[in-house]
C-alpha cells in the first residue's frame, strides 16, 4: 500500500453516531465491521497480543440497546478501542511484552478502563506493547510496509488504528512511544500534557504520560476528555481540562519550528517534505519563525538538545528499582536489551538523577518563556519515516533502535508539554508525521490548531 | 508504666555504634536484646505482623563481620528495623492490615527496602497497619497503656520503636499516620517534605509519605537520609536532602504557634502543658507568635481548618481506583469501615477533587507566606494522648476515630511541609506529642531546631 495524506481516510467514529440514534447503523454492525478488519489484516499486522470478539459482542449489543433507547452513557459509547498491554485490563492479561510477566492477570481495571467503560467504550483487547514499554520489539508489523516498524512502544495502538481495525487506541510515552509511532503509521495522536490522562498502577515514572491514536481529532479529543472528565489525571494532578466535545479548528497567529535533536538525522527528501510543508503554512498567513528570529527560540533548542540525555537518566533511574526486582524474581526473563539497558542504569546515582531533573526544568523554562512569541511549535514527529526492521537479520540484535529513534520527541517528553501528530506528509508512500507542540494545559488550543492546519493544508 | 519525658531513654543506635568498632558490642547482640525485648513485650503491644528471629541474626552476622573488617556499609550497617505493612518487602508478606491481602507475598522489595538493605539494615519484621492505612484498627495497643490505642495508621511502627523493640521503624502517612502515633506513644519522628522518601510501589497517592520513627534524632535523620541518598524522593522529587550525618541542633529565631482544627478539641491539662511548653519555649529567648499577631498567620490558620475536608477528598478520589477493583476481586474483603468510606468517595466528581486541590494549593501557598515571620511552626501533634480503645466495647463499630483524630496532622499533610514530632510532654502519665513545622525541603533545618529544642527543654 501506497499512504497518502490526502486521499487516506481511516476509521472513524465521531460520523458514524448520527446512524446510531436514528437507527440506520448499531455498535454491533460497527463492531463486526472492526472484527472483519481484523480477520483480514491481523495476520499480517499483528496489532493485538490478544483480543476477544465474543465479550466485545455482547459489550456491543449493550450499547446498541442504550442507543436505541437514546441513552448513551456518552458520545464514545460502543466505539471499539485497544488498550496497550501495559494497562491492567479486568478481563484481559498484562502481559506487557516481556516473558516475565507472560499470563499476568490481575483482573483489575486501571482507572483509565474503569473511565472507559463507564463511557460505555468496548475494550476490544490488547495491543502490542515493545517489552516493558522500552525497546525490544513485539512482533506488530507497519500497516503500510510489513517490512517496516510502527514505531514504539505504543505499536499495537498505532498500527490497530492505522490499519483500521479500531477507531481509537491508548498509548502509553516516556521518550516517544505515542507521538513517534504515529507518524510512522499515519494517526493522529495525542500526547497530553504529562499527567493529563490518570497512568492508574503505572505512576513509577516522572516523565510517562497516556495518550489517544485516532483517525479524527473529533475521536481522538473525546476519548482523552471522557477518561479524565471521570478521572481527572494523575493523582495531584489537574488532568486534561477543556471541552466536552471536540475543539473546533482555530487558526495559530504564529508558529516556530522546534527542531530538536532529530533534525540532522532526517534524510534530504524528509527535511524537504517538511519545509515545503512550512513553505505551505507560511502561504496560508502564518508565520513560521526559525531559530535565528529569536534568541529565545535558540536557547530552547540549545537545551532541547538535551532531551536524550535527561529522559535516559531520569527514565533509567527511576524504573530501575522495578527492574531490579524483576530480574531477581523472574530470572531470564528480560531481553538481553533490557537487562543491559538495567546495567546501564545501575550506575547512575541520585546526583545524577536530580542533576538530570534540574536540566528538566531547565527546559520547562526555557519551553515557558516562548509563550508570548508564537502559539505553538511545529516539528517532525520523526526523524524521518518508519525504518525497515528485519529481526532476523544478522545484526538485528545489534540495533540499537528497532522501533526507530526518539531524538525528536525526548525534548518534548521531558518538558510535559502537549503534542499532537498530523498527519499531512507521505514520502517514499510511508507517513511521515508532525507534530504541533504546545504550552502546559493547552492541550485543548493544540487540537484547536492542528485541526486547522490538517483542514488548510 | 507511667511516661515521663524528662527520664525515659528509649533504645538508640547511634550511641551502640562506638563499641561495635572497638569490639565492645555487635550488631548481632544489638538484635539479640531486641528479639528478647520482643519476646518479653509483643504478647501485649503487638507491634508485628511477622518478625523472622533467624533471618534477621544471619543477617546481623554478616553486619557483625563487616564492622569487625571496618567496613560497615553504612551508620546504620545493622540496625533492626521495622517496616510497615502497606510496603512491599521480598522476605515478608505485606498484607496492609486487609483481609483481601491475606497472604500476599509479591517478594518483591519496595526501593526504600533496597535501599536499607543496601546500607546493611536488617528488616526484622512487618509492623501493624491499620486496614489498608486507613481506619480499621490492627491489634496493636500503646506501650504505655494497653487500654489505649497506638494511633494509627502506623500502629505497630509507633509502638515497636516505643516499646525498645527496634531503634527505628518506617511508617506513612496521609493525614496524620506518623505524626500522631509518634505522639501517642512518645517517639521521635519525621514525615519529610511531601515526596522526600521514594514510596516505591506506592505512588498512588498526592498527599502520603514514607518517614521515619526513631527514639533519637540522630537515628531518624539517618535512616531518612541513608534512604533518600540512594533511591532519592518519589519520582520527579529532589528527594530528603541534607547532610549524611545528623543536623547539629539549631535555636530558631522565632516560632509561631499553628493550632489547626485540632486545637478546640484538646482538653485543658494538655492545652495548659502546651501553653506552659510555650512559656518556657520563651524563657529561653524564643519569641512564640500566635495568630493574633500577624495577619498571614491567622490567614494560615484560617486556610489550615480546611485540612481535614481537603485530605478526605483528595485521598477519598485518589483511593477509589484501587479500592473498586479490590471490592470486586475480593468480595467481603474489606471492613465496614473501609467499604463505608469508598461508598462516600465514588460520590466525589473529578470537579470535587480539583477544588479540593486548588484549596490544597493555597494552603501552600498561605504556608509559604509565613516563611520570613518565622522558622518553623509549633503545635500540639495530636489534639490530645492517646484514647482509650476497647475493639469490644458496644459502641466500637460506630467509632469513626479509634486510632485518633487526623485534626493536627491533616492541614500539614496537606501542605507537604516536613513536621518532627518532640516527645516533651506529658498529661495523666501518657506521652503528649509536639510537632515542629517547617518550609518545604527544610528537613534538616526542622530536625536541628527540634534537637535544640528538645536539649534546652
Amino acid at each position: 500500500m501506497t499512504y497518502d495524506p490526502h486521499t487516506f481516510q481511516g476509521l472513524t467514529w465521531h460520523d458514524a453516531v448520527p446512524a446510531f440514534a436514528e437507527e440506520r447503523d448499531t455498535p454491533r454492525a460497527y463492531l463486526e465491521r472492526c472484527l472483519e478488519t481484523i480477520a483480514e489484516k491481523e495476520p499480517t499486522v499483528r496489532a493485538f497480543v490478544v483480543q476477544d470478539g465474543a465479550f466485545a459482542r455482547s459489550h456491543a449489543d449493550a450499547s446498541a440497546a442504550r442507543w436505541k433507547a437514546g441513552r448513551p452513557l456518552s458520545p464514545i459509547d460502543g466505539m471499539p478501542i485497544g488498550i496497550k498491554d501495559l494497562i491492567e485490563t479486568k478481563d484481559f492479561p498484562t502481559q506487557m511484552g516481556c516473558a516475565a510477566y507472560a499470563g499476568n492477570f490481575p483482573r483489575r481495571d486501571s482507572a483509565m478502563i474503569q473511565a472507559l467503560k463507564q463511557a460505555g467504550t468496548i475494550i476490544l483487547g490488547k495491543t502490542v506493547t515493545t517489552e516493558l514499554g522500552q525497546s525490544e520489539p513485539g512482533p506488530t508489523t507497519n500497516p503500510w510496509d510489513a517490512t517496516r516498524t510502527p514505531g514504539g512502544s505504543s505499536s499495537g495502538t498505532a498500527a490497530a488504528v492505522a490499519a483500521g481495525m479500531v477507531p481509537a487506541a491508548i498509548g502509553t510515552q516516556v521518550g516517544g512511544s505515542i507521538i513517534r509511532p504515529a507518524a510512522f503509521c499515519g494517526n493522529i495522536a495525542l500526547k497530553p500534557t504529562q499527567g493529563g490522562i490518570h497512568r492508574g498502577e503505572r505512576q513509577g515514572s516522572s516523565q510517562s504520560t497516556a495518550g489517544v491514536h485516532a483517525n479524527s481529532y473529533e475521536d481522538m479529543w473525546q476519548v482523552g476528555i471522557e477518561i479524565a472528565s471521570r478521572t481527572g489525571g494523575d493523582p495531584g494532578m489537574l488532568g486534561l481540562m477543556g471541552p466536552m466535545t471536540p475543539p473546533q479548528p482555530v487558526r495559530p497567529e504564529r508558529l516556530a519550528v522546534l527542531e530538536t535533536e532529530g533534525w540532522g538525522q532526517m534524510r534530504d527528501s524528509e527535511r524537504e517534505a517538511f519545509e515545503a510543508l512550512l513553505e505551505r503554512i507560511r502561504k496560508l498567513g502564518v508565520p513560521v519563525l526559525r531559530r535565528a528570529d529569536h534568541p529565545w527560540i535558540e536557547a530552547l533548542e540549545r537545551i532541547a538538545a538535551q532531551g536524550k540525555a535527561v529522559t535516559n537518566a531520569v527514565v533509567g533511574f527511576e524504573n530501575r528499582w522495578g527492574l531490579l526486582n524483576l530480574e531477581e524474581t523472574h530470572p531470564g526473563g528480560m531481553s538481553a536489551r533490557a537487562v543491559a539497558r538495567l546495567r546501564i542504569s545501575e550506575a547512575l546515582s541520585v546526583q545524577d538523577y536530580r542533576a538530570a531533573l534540574a536540566v528538566r526544568e531547565e527546559m520547562r523554562a526555557a519551553m515557558a518563556r516562548v509563550a508570548p512569541l508564537v502559539d505553538a511549535l511545529i516539528a517532525p514527529a520523526s526523524p524521518g519515516i518508519a525504518p525497515v526492521w528485519d529481526p532476523t537479520a544478522p545484526d538485528a540484535a545489534r540495533n540499537p533502535r528497532p522501533t526507530g529513534d526518539v531524538a525528536c520527541n525526548a525534548a518534548t517528553s521531558a518538558m510535559g508539554t502537549p503534542c499532537v501528530t498530523l498527519p499531512v506528509l507521505a514520502v517514499d508512500g510511508m507517513p511521515f508525521g508532525v507534530q504541533l507542540v504546545g504550552q502546559m494545559h493547552q492541550d485543548a488550543r493544540v487540537t484547536a490548531m492542528a485541526r486547522w492546519l490538517h483542514a488548510s493544508l
